[in-house]
């Protein structure tokens, strides 16, 4: 028995184009398999005339996306335009107060607004579907909600951003600078032309958002996470950490600690020995940490059409066989508890720091002699000439808390010797 | 509102005991999350005076497990004996004849007669469960059903046997020989008393045609399989393939060419660079390679109770809510197609030979020219001295066909140079 199935698209950027020419390819494996016959009656963009590649002149065009979506026979909005604002929004939740479902990719809007279309969405009894939204290709998001669901979670850890892996690894690779990695990015298609959001750490901290929503049912208020990204690291930072024996990842981390949620999205330094030290370019990988200490680890594309569509497909499938229980983050709207937010992780640890410093007598004392204020011990040191007035000075610390880091930090930072802000990252054991 | 979900559990070994613990621990989680409470009316197992790690008299004890399952108010049947005969299968077989859904660990009982399985439970219009059949805390039966349901799966390449991996990583890592690793994999439960079936690549090829199945639809005749595992090779195959910049890692490979099903269950030499090098002890992890070359890795602990029991709980919990289009393998059983099956891959490759040869004049030039009569090349050699009238000789080719490394390698075992069949493996770029 045959079911037809009908849908809109909006937004036909990579992601969307990459989804019609899917639902084209495979249109005999979802009848034989799932006996879902998809019809795409509307398609969307802001630009019309923009060439894509898909035919276009097969599907009905609309010029105004609400009209689109407000079609009497229409099942499931999906909106892959993006961002938090404007008509991605406007078309997210319109799509859910008119009955219909929605798949959407958009991790900026369910990071800001999530608990809202949730709330929406059980109230109108109808669904969401967001796998495309953390991770491209990694089925992250069905993974927690259907795997994960029976047992208590303690850990995520999420290499989530692409852009910013792919510069790290890069710089490292092909002894590129900041800037040509990130050139050499855009042309390969993992970084975009206004790439801020990527390489700054909001991207991650959406992502990680999400997951966390999912994984310990909380509200979490995005305005209250303080994050940082990789925007300010540079070559030597990458090489600097490999002299030390780690590698440099963006990382977003949740888990739940004495009535506080922990969210930390920054760059640390991992152990070449451990597995996200290895996950490079543009891949991403997600620990998930649960039910005694057992660890499953999913690597695949964060980014990109093919992998994104496949997981929007996967939801236009399953969206229509799911229970009515489905809920968005996996339980009642209502069930959502608010938590404080804490950004620092409270263990011990290693810290990496880099300062770049004027080539004058005293210096190297007056930088140790801040640490030792702060009861910081040096484990290894050394320093490097940037030119005939400037050197680099690298050390890493024994264990130490992190808030006497960044006291001893803002001293580094107007100590007359050191020329900029140094950088500090965290060493992790993951 | 509150539904009662009423399970029985036959077998209360590790995993069975596990699950109880668990369903026990996360009684409000459930609740919360899916509103559904499960009860345990019913128990098995097959020596009812061992000691169990649960509070046995908690829960009604059954010494006829068929009078067990036959219980009015049975949901569903959790069958976590194990085995493909005897009194698993004629419980899983029972289970659905009488209209109860069955969640089953039993990866052999599928494997041979998981056709029957689907067939009966279509019939019937109840559910089969299996996600903890294969590589335990990895959910990798979900998601090749729900997340790459609507796209074209390339390739599925596998470590799904943790008690070989442990003994191939222990080997290296703590230079035992293989009965010392074997040994202390036992110690530490990775490996049972009878470790047949894991060592010679029986397990990994009943897990490789579940996953085959699902990903290919097509049905496999287990018996046409031709398999090999780990229980030739030694502590020296290890250490020969490191000093080649290689790990050895036990497989299970399977992919469609030219209307055949590749199928092949053997250990592989994989550089040092790639990821499944780095998959190490108990350890199982999965690519599916899909969409245009998209690869996804799943990483995790293959066995043991805490990361299968939460496989089995995920599968009480979505067992109720899917749709009754939820087939076994994905698809109507009726579509599953037979398939002829290919065990060699089809690629030129690399390949390692290690022979065992007396010290004799002639020796070297005796394989060498075997080895030339086949035009197989080699890329590197080298020997070394056992005792004093034996060495080892380690060959790796350049790329050549398998046809011919078996050709040679029969020449190989024949020769009167050489004491025992040699070790042959191909190099796998994955």
């Amino acid at each position: 028995m045959i079911k037809n199935y009908n849908i809109v698209i909006a937004g036909l950027g990579t992601v969307g184009s990459s989804t019609i020419n899917l639902i084209e390819k495979n249109k005999n494996i979802f009848l034989m398999k799932s006996g879902l016959r998809i019809n795409i009656v509307g398609i969307f963009a802001k630009n019309k005339s923009k060439k894509r590649n898909f035919k276009k002149n097969k599907y009905k065009w609309f010029s105004n996306p609400l009209e689109m979506i407000k079609q009497k026979d229409v099942d499931t909005v999906v909106e892959l335009i993006g961002g938090d604002k404007g008509i991605a929004k406007k078309i997210c939740f319109e799509a859910l107060k008119n009955n219909k479902n929605l798949i959407t990719a958009n991790k900026a809007l369910i990071a800001n607004d999530g608990y809202e279309l949730a709330k929406l969405a059980e109230k109108n009894k109808v669904k969401i579907g967001f796998e495309a939204s953390v991770a491209g290709g990694i089925p992250i998001i069905s993974t927690l909600k259907r795997n994960f669901n029976g047992i208590k979670i303690n850990k995520i850890t999420g290499i989530l951003n692409g852009t910013s892996n792919y510069i790290l690894t890069n710089m490292l690779e092909e002894k590129n600078q900041f800037k040509n990695s990130l050139k050499k990015a855009q042309k390969l298609g993992y970084a975009e032309q206004k790439p801020d959001d990527d390489l700054n750490g909001l991207d991650t901290l959406h992502k990680i958002l999400i997951l966390s929503t999912i994984a310990f049912n909380k509200k979490i208020d995005l305005k209250k996470v303080v994050f940082s990204g990789i925007n300010n690291l540079r070559k030597d930072d990458v090489f600097y950490a490999d002299r030390l024996g780690y590698r440099i990842k963006l990382l977003g981390i949740c888990y739940l600690e004495k009535n506080k949620l922990k969210l930390v999205v920054e760059p640390f330094l991992i152990s070449k020995e451990k597995e996200l030290s290895n996950v490079n370019n543009n891949l991403n990988a997600i620990i998930i940490d649960s039910n005694n200490n057992n660890k499953t680890i999913l690597v695949g594309e964060g980014a990109g059409g093919d992998p994104t569509s496949m997981s929007v497909v996967s939801d236009i499938l399953n969206i229509h066989f799911e229970d009515k229980n489905d809920f968005m983050y996996g339980i009642k709207y209502q069930n959502l508890r608010k938590i404080k937010i804490s950004n620092n992780l409270s263990n011990k640890d290693l810290f990496f720091i880099r300062a770049q410093i004027y080539d004058k007598p005293g210096a190297i004392a007056a930088i140790t002699t801040i640490l030792k204020n702060y009861k910081i011990s040096i484990k290894s040191l050394f320093q490097e000439q940037i030119n005939q007035k400037l050197f680099n000075v690298v050390i890493l610390t024994h264990k130490c808390k992190k808030s006497f880091i960044n006291l001893a930090a803002s001293n580094l930072n107007n100590c007359k010797f050191v020329k900029q802000d140094s950088i500090i990252m965290q060493v992790l054991h993951v």
